[in-house]
Protein backbone atom coordinates (compact mmCIF):
# COMPACT_ATOMS: atom_id res chain seq x y z
CA UNK A 1 0.00 0.00 0.00
CA UNK A 2 2.58 2.98 -1.48
CA UNK A 3 0.54 5.70 -0.87
CA UNK A 4 -1.28 4.40 2.69
CA UNK A 5 -1.22 6.82 6.10
CA UNK A 6 -0.51 3.00 7.72
CA UNK A 7 2.55 1.82 8.74
CA UNK A 8 3.17 -1.33 11.26
CA UNK A 9 5.03 -0.57 13.89
CA UNK A 10 4.91 -3.98 15.73
CA UNK A 11 3.57 -7.29 15.26
CA UNK A 12 2.61 -10.13 18.16
CA UNK A 13 0.89 -13.29 17.56
CA UNK A 14 -1.81 -13.70 21.05
CA UNK A 15 -3.09 -17.29 19.97
CA UNK A 16 -1.88 -19.65 17.81
CA UNK A 17 -4.08 -22.52 17.31
CA UNK A 18 -4.96 -24.76 14.66
CA UNK A 19 -7.51 -22.69 12.63
CA UNK A 20 -5.64 -19.48 12.90
CA UNK A 21 -3.29 -16.96 14.44
CA UNK A 22 -5.40 -14.24 16.74
CA UNK A 23 -2.73 -11.17 16.39
CA UNK A 24 -1.94 -7.77 17.72
CA UNK A 25 -0.18 -4.54 16.04
CA UNK A 26 0.72 -1.80 16.76
CA UNK A 27 0.83 1.36 13.57
CA UNK A 28 0.57 4.46 12.72
CA UNK A 29 -2.55 6.31 12.36
CA UNK A 30 -3.69 8.88 9.66
CA UNK A 31 -2.38 11.49 11.87
CA UNK A 32 1.12 9.32 12.69
CA UNK A 33 -0.38 8.95 16.19
CA UNK A 34 -0.05 4.92 17.18
CA UNK A 35 -3.15 2.68 16.92
CA UNK A 36 -3.53 -0.84 18.27
CA UNK A 37 -5.09 -3.47 15.85
CA UNK A 38 -6.35 -6.66 17.36
CA UNK A 39 -6.99 -9.29 14.10
CA UNK A 40 -7.28 -13.05 13.05
CA UNK A 41 -4.58 -13.78 10.55
CA UNK A 42 -5.25 -16.55 8.25
CA UNK A 43 -4.33 -17.65 4.26
CA UNK A 44 -8.13 -17.79 3.37
CA UNK A 45 -10.70 -20.07 2.53
CA UNK A 46 -12.00 -21.99 -0.91
CA UNK A 47 -15.71 -22.46 -1.72
CA UNK A 48 -17.24 -24.59 -4.72
CA UNK A 49 -20.33 -24.06 -6.64
CA UNK A 50 -20.69 -27.62 -8.02
CA UNK A 51 -23.20 -27.45 -11.43
CA UNK A 52 -24.32 -31.00 -12.62
CA UNK A 53 -25.02 -31.39 -16.65
CA UNK A 54 -28.77 -30.51 -15.93
CA UNK A 55 -27.50 -27.33 -14.21
CA UNK A 56 -28.30 -28.18 -10.90
CA UNK A 57 -26.12 -27.53 -8.26
CA UNK A 58 -25.56 -28.50 -3.94
CA UNK A 59 -26.27 -26.44 -0.78
CA UNK A 60 -25.14 -28.03 2.20
CA UNK A 61 -27.22 -27.35 5.30
CA UNK A 62 -24.63 -26.99 8.12
CA UNK A 63 -24.85 -26.35 12.01
CA UNK A 64 -23.30 -23.12 12.82
CA UNK A 65 -22.24 -23.39 16.45
CA UNK A 66 -21.37 -19.41 16.61
CA UNK A 67 -24.52 -18.30 15.33
CA UNK A 68 -26.61 -21.29 17.43
CA UNK A 69 -28.58 -22.45 13.99
CA UNK A 70 -28.51 -24.06 10.49
CA UNK A 71 -27.35 -21.90 7.95
CA UNK A 72 -27.99 -22.82 3.21
CA UNK A 73 -24.21 -22.78 2.37
CA UNK A 74 -21.86 -23.68 -0.72
CA UNK A 75 -19.29 -26.62 0.66
CA UNK A 76 -16.60 -24.15 1.96
CA UNK A 77 -13.26 -24.81 3.75
CA UNK A 78 -10.31 -23.13 5.05
CA UNK A 79 -6.59 -23.19 4.20
CA UNK A 80 -3.81 -23.84 6.42
CA UNK A 81 -0.74 -22.32 5.51
CA UNK A 82 1.11 -23.35 2.18
CA UNK A 83 -1.87 -24.80 0.77
CA UNK A 84 -3.16 -23.55 -2.66
CA UNK A 85 -6.70 -22.35 -2.96
CA UNK A 86 -7.57 -25.30 -5.68
CA UNK A 87 -6.98 -28.54 -3.57
CA UNK A 88 -8.48 -27.16 -0.77
CA UNK A 89 -11.99 -25.97 -2.65
CA UNK A 90 -11.65 -30.06 -3.93
CA UNK A 91 -11.19 -31.59 -0.80
CA UNK A 92 -13.85 -28.95 0.87
CA UNK A 93 -16.31 -30.37 -1.93
CA UNK A 94 -15.32 -33.98 -1.94
CA UNK A 95 -15.51 -33.92 2.62
CA UNK A 96 -18.73 -31.58 2.61
CA UNK A 97 -21.00 -32.95 -0.50
CA UNK A 98 -19.45 -35.88 -1.41
CA UNK A 99 -18.73 -34.79 -4.54
CA UNK A 100 -15.19 -34.93 -6.80
CA UNK A 101 -15.07 -32.89 -9.73
CA UNK A 102 -12.92 -32.88 -12.92
CA UNK A 103 -13.12 -29.62 -13.88
CA UNK A 104 -12.77 -26.43 -12.28
CA UNK A 105 -12.93 -22.77 -12.97
CA UNK A 106 -12.10 -19.74 -10.60
CA UNK A 107 -14.76 -17.48 -10.46
CA UNK A 108 -13.50 -14.86 -8.10
CA UNK A 109 -11.74 -13.57 -4.49
CA UNK A 110 -12.96 -11.63 -2.19
CA UNK A 111 -12.42 -10.39 1.65
CA UNK A 112 -15.08 -11.76 3.92
CA UNK A 113 -13.83 -10.06 6.85
CA UNK A 114 -11.95 -7.13 5.97
CA UNK A 115 -11.88 -5.18 9.41
CA UNK A 116 -11.07 -8.04 11.26
CA UNK A 117 -9.07 -10.64 9.07
CA UNK A 118 -6.49 -11.43 6.66
CA UNK A 119 -8.34 -14.15 4.86
CA UNK A 120 -9.13 -14.23 1.76
CA UNK A 121 -11.96 -16.03 0.14
CA UNK A 122 -11.75 -18.10 -3.23
CA UNK A 123 -14.47 -19.25 -5.48
CA UNK A 124 -14.61 -21.98 -8.08
CA UNK A 125 -17.36 -23.50 -10.86
CA UNK A 126 -16.76 -27.68 -10.27
CA UNK A 127 -18.45 -29.03 -12.44
CA UNK A 128 -18.22 -33.07 -14.23
CA UNK A 129 -19.19 -34.00 -10.81
CA UNK A 130 -19.18 -37.74 -9.20
CA UNK A 131 -20.92 -38.61 -6.31
CA UNK A 132 -18.53 -40.48 -3.77
CA UNK A 133 -19.66 -39.59 -0.38
CA UNK A 134 -19.38 -37.70 2.58
CA UNK A 135 -15.97 -37.79 5.17
CA UNK A 136 -17.04 -35.40 7.69
CA UNK A 137 -15.10 -34.36 10.77
CA UNK A 138 -16.56 -34.34 14.19
CA UNK A 139 -16.71 -30.25 14.35
CA UNK A 140 -19.10 -30.07 11.33
CA UNK A 141 -22.88 -31.52 10.69
CA UNK A 142 -23.69 -30.68 7.25
CA UNK A 143 -26.80 -31.88 5.10
CA UNK A 144 -26.31 -32.25 1.26
CA UNK A 145 -29.27 -31.02 -1.01
CA UNK A 146 -29.25 -30.80 -4.15
CA UNK A 147 -32.05 -28.69 -6.09
CA UNK A 148 -32.24 -26.40 -9.50
CA UNK A 149 -29.88 -23.69 -9.48
CA UNK A 150 -32.84 -21.37 -9.21
CA UNK A 151 -33.93 -22.44 -5.99
CA UNK A 152 -30.44 -22.42 -5.01
CA UNK A 153 -30.18 -19.22 -5.27
CA UNK A 154 -33.36 -18.29 -3.62
CA UNK A 155 -32.74 -20.06 -0.61
CA UNK A 156 -29.37 -18.41 -0.65
CA UNK A 157 -31.26 -15.04 -0.95
CA UNK A 158 -34.03 -15.51 1.40
CA UNK A 159 -33.35 -17.38 4.02
CA UNK A 160 -33.80 -14.64 6.76
CA UNK A 161 -29.77 -14.89 8.47
CA UNK A 162 -27.55 -15.18 5.17
CA UNK A 163 -24.43 -16.76 4.87
CA UNK A 164 -22.24 -13.80 3.76
CA UNK A 165 -19.47 -15.65 2.03
CA UNK A 166 -22.48 -17.61 -0.09
CA UNK A 167 -23.74 -14.05 -0.98
CA UNK A 168 -21.07 -12.82 -2.41
CA UNK A 169 -19.78 -15.74 -4.32
CA UNK A 170 -22.82 -16.16 -5.52
CA UNK A 171 -22.96 -12.56 -7.23
CA UNK A 172 -19.08 -13.16 -8.47
CA UNK A 173 -20.46 -16.38 -10.37
CA UNK A 174 -23.31 -14.83 -11.81
CA UNK A 175 -20.98 -11.49 -12.88
CA UNK A 176 -18.56 -14.04 -14.09
CA UNK A 177 -21.55 -16.04 -16.15
CA UNK A 178 -22.51 -12.79 -17.51
CA UNK A 179 -18.73 -12.29 -18.75
CA UNK A 180 -18.63 -15.86 -20.60
CA UNK A 181 -21.81 -15.11 -22.12
CA UNK A 182 -20.39 -11.45 -23.71
CA UNK B 1 -30.20 -24.83 17.75
CA UNK B 2 -32.43 -27.64 19.54
CA UNK B 3 -31.15 -30.04 17.06
CA UNK B 4 -27.96 -29.46 17.29
CA UNK B 5 -25.30 -32.06 18.00
CA UNK B 6 -23.03 -29.05 19.76
CA UNK B 7 -23.46 -28.04 23.26
CA UNK B 8 -21.10 -25.50 24.72
CA UNK B 9 -19.26 -27.00 27.96
CA UNK B 10 -17.27 -23.80 28.72
CA UNK B 11 -16.72 -20.33 27.51
CA UNK B 12 -13.98 -17.75 28.17
CA UNK B 13 -12.86 -14.29 27.17
CA UNK B 14 -8.88 -14.70 26.16
CA UNK B 15 -8.81 -10.65 25.08
CA UNK B 16 -11.03 -8.30 25.36
CA UNK B 17 -10.96 -4.71 23.51
CA UNK B 18 -12.98 -1.64 22.23
CA UNK B 19 -14.05 -3.75 19.18
CA UNK B 20 -15.10 -7.33 20.21
CA UNK B 21 -14.16 -9.99 22.46
CA UNK B 22 -11.83 -12.87 21.33
CA UNK B 23 -12.82 -15.99 23.64
CA UNK B 24 -12.44 -19.62 23.59
CA UNK B 25 -15.00 -22.04 23.97
CA UNK B 26 -15.24 -26.06 24.46
CA UNK B 27 -18.17 -28.01 23.53
CA UNK B 28 -19.44 -31.50 22.28
CA UNK B 29 -18.67 -32.03 19.06
CA UNK B 30 -20.81 -34.98 16.67
CA UNK B 31 -19.63 -37.98 18.54
CA UNK B 32 -19.60 -36.16 22.04
CA UNK B 33 -16.42 -35.84 22.36
CA UNK B 34 -14.63 -32.00 23.45
CA UNK B 35 -14.02 -29.63 20.92
CA UNK B 36 -12.16 -25.72 21.15
CA UNK B 37 -13.43 -23.42 19.47
CA UNK B 38 -11.65 -20.08 18.92
CA UNK B 39 -13.80 -17.15 17.74
CA UNK B 40 -14.16 -13.45 17.57
CA UNK B 41 -17.63 -12.19 19.71
CA UNK B 42 -19.20 -8.93 18.69
CA UNK B 43 -22.95 -7.62 17.92
CA UNK B 44 -22.02 -6.84 14.67
CA UNK B 45 -22.06 -4.54 11.74
CA UNK B 46 -24.34 -1.74 9.49
CA UNK B 47 -23.98 -0.54 6.30
CA UNK B 48 -25.73 1.58 3.82
CA UNK B 49 -26.53 1.95 0.39
CA UNK B 50 -27.11 5.38 -0.36
CA UNK B 51 -29.42 5.87 -3.27
CA UNK B 52 -29.92 9.91 -4.35
CA UNK B 53 -33.04 10.89 -6.09
CA UNK B 54 -31.39 10.57 -9.72
CA UNK B 55 -30.79 6.60 -8.72
CA UNK B 56 -27.22 7.26 -8.52
CA UNK B 57 -25.02 6.45 -5.06
CA UNK B 58 -22.24 6.62 -3.24
CA UNK B 59 -19.15 4.11 -2.89
CA UNK B 60 -16.17 4.74 -0.36
CA UNK B 61 -12.12 4.26 -1.20
CA UNK B 62 -11.07 2.73 2.30
CA UNK B 63 -7.03 1.44 3.01
CA UNK B 64 -7.75 -1.66 4.46
CA UNK B 65 -4.45 -2.17 6.81
CA UNK B 66 -5.40 -6.27 7.16
CA UNK B 67 -5.11 -6.23 3.13
CA UNK B 68 -2.56 -3.85 2.86
CA UNK B 69 -4.50 -2.51 0.00
CA UNK B 70 -7.89 -0.46 -1.11
CA UNK B 71 -11.19 -1.72 -1.47
CA UNK B 72 -14.21 -0.49 -2.90
CA UNK B 73 -17.38 -0.74 -0.54
CA UNK B 74 -20.58 0.66 0.95
CA UNK B 75 -20.20 2.73 4.21
CA UNK B 76 -20.32 0.30 7.33
CA UNK B 77 -19.19 -0.21 11.06
CA UNK B 78 -19.26 -1.61 13.82
CA UNK B 79 -21.69 -1.80 16.85
CA UNK B 80 -20.98 -1.75 20.10
CA UNK B 81 -23.05 -3.57 22.61
CA UNK B 82 -26.13 -2.54 23.19
CA UNK B 83 -26.51 -0.79 20.31
CA UNK B 84 -29.55 -0.82 17.45
CA UNK B 85 -28.47 -1.50 14.01
CA UNK B 86 -30.13 1.24 12.39
CA UNK B 87 -28.94 4.11 14.09
CA UNK B 88 -25.39 2.62 13.52
CA UNK B 89 -26.13 2.62 9.90
CA UNK B 90 -27.18 6.19 10.17
CA UNK B 91 -24.09 7.36 12.19
CA UNK B 92 -21.70 5.41 9.75
CA UNK B 93 -23.25 6.80 6.73
CA UNK B 94 -22.73 10.59 7.98
CA UNK B 95 -19.25 9.86 9.58
CA UNK B 96 -17.56 7.65 6.41
CA UNK B 97 -19.57 8.93 3.52
CA UNK B 98 -20.81 12.70 5.11
CA UNK B 99 -24.51 11.89 4.34
CA UNK B 100 -27.78 12.27 6.19
CA UNK B 101 -30.69 10.28 5.07
CA UNK B 102 -34.02 11.04 6.23
CA UNK B 103 -35.70 7.58 4.95
CA UNK B 104 -33.83 4.12 6.13
CA UNK B 105 -35.25 0.30 4.83
CA UNK B 106 -33.96 -2.64 5.82
CA UNK B 107 -32.95 -4.63 3.20
CA UNK B 108 -31.52 -7.87 4.78
CA UNK B 109 -28.97 -9.27 6.98
CA UNK B 110 -26.20 -12.14 6.63
CA UNK B 111 -23.44 -13.52 8.70
CA UNK B 112 -20.07 -11.97 7.14
CA UNK B 113 -17.95 -14.86 8.91
CA UNK B 114 -20.04 -17.59 10.21
CA UNK B 115 -16.75 -19.36 10.63
CA UNK B 116 -15.10 -17.64 13.08
CA UNK B 117 -17.22 -14.86 14.26
CA UNK B 118 -20.28 -14.49 15.74
CA UNK B 119 -20.93 -10.81 13.86
CA UNK B 120 -24.00 -10.26 12.39
CA UNK B 121 -24.08 -7.89 9.18
CA UNK B 122 -27.26 -5.78 8.54
CA UNK B 123 -27.65 -3.85 5.60
CA UNK B 124 -30.42 -0.95 5.26
CA UNK B 125 -31.21 1.47 2.05
CA UNK B 126 -30.35 5.25 2.25
CA UNK B 127 -32.56 7.76 0.55
CA UNK B 128 -33.70 11.62 0.71
CA UNK B 129 -29.61 12.08 1.39
CA UNK B 130 -27.88 15.53 1.95
CA UNK B 131 -24.30 16.12 2.09
CA UNK B 132 -22.66 16.88 5.72
CA UNK B 133 -19.09 16.33 5.13
CA UNK B 134 -16.95 13.35 6.18
CA UNK B 135 -15.92 13.19 9.87
CA UNK B 136 -13.09 10.47 10.41
CA UNK B 137 -11.67 8.39 13.31
CA UNK B 138 -7.77 8.64 12.34
CA UNK B 139 -7.83 4.68 11.96
CA UNK B 140 -9.57 5.76 9.41
CA UNK B 141 -8.87 6.38 5.74
CA UNK B 142 -11.63 7.32 3.07
CA UNK B 143 -12.62 8.86 0.34
CA UNK B 144 -16.03 9.21 -1.31
CA UNK B 145 -16.98 8.55 -4.98
CA UNK B 146 -20.58 9.65 -5.80
CA UNK B 147 -21.38 7.28 -9.36
CA UNK B 148 -24.18 5.79 -11.23
CA UNK B 149 -25.72 2.64 -9.94
CA UNK B 150 -24.68 0.37 -12.22
CA UNK B 151 -21.01 1.97 -12.16
CA UNK B 152 -20.99 0.98 -8.54
CA UNK B 153 -22.26 -2.43 -9.26
CA UNK B 154 -19.76 -3.02 -12.28
CA UNK B 155 -16.53 -2.11 -9.63
CA UNK B 156 -17.66 -4.14 -6.43
CA UNK B 157 -18.07 -7.18 -8.31
CA UNK B 158 -14.79 -6.59 -10.74
CA UNK B 159 -12.03 -5.14 -8.31
CA UNK B 160 -9.57 -7.73 -8.17
CA UNK B 161 -10.08 -8.41 -4.75
CA UNK B 162 -13.60 -7.98 -3.58
CA UNK B 163 -15.86 -6.97 -0.75
CA UNK B 164 -17.79 -9.52 0.87
CA UNK B 165 -19.74 -7.83 2.93
CA UNK B 166 -20.82 -5.31 0.11
CA UNK B 167 -21.26 -7.89 -2.38
CA UNK B 168 -23.30 -9.93 -0.18
CA UNK B 169 -25.56 -6.77 0.23
CA UNK B 170 -25.57 -5.55 -2.84
CA UNK B 171 -26.95 -9.30 -3.31
CA UNK B 172 -29.35 -8.81 -0.80
CA UNK B 173 -30.62 -5.23 -1.70
CA UNK B 174 -31.08 -6.18 -5.77
CA UNK B 175 -32.90 -9.73 -4.49
CA UNK B 176 -35.12 -6.96 -1.96
CA UNK B 177 -35.94 -4.56 -5.16
CA UNK B 178 -37.41 -7.60 -7.09
CA UNK B 179 -39.32 -8.00 -3.93
CA UNK B 180 -40.61 -4.62 -3.92
CA UNK B 181 -41.77 -4.67 -7.65
CA UNK B 182 -43.69 -7.48 -7.73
Amino acid sequence: MPDSPFRRLSHEVLVDNPWHRYCLDRYTQRDGSEGTYYFVDMPGSCAAIPVFEDGSTVLIECDRYLLGQKLWEFPIGGMKDGEEPLPVAQKELEEEAGLRATQWDFVGKFAPYKGVSTEICYFFRATDLTWVGQDLEQCESITVHRMTFAEARERLLTQELGDGQSLAGLALYERWLEGRKS
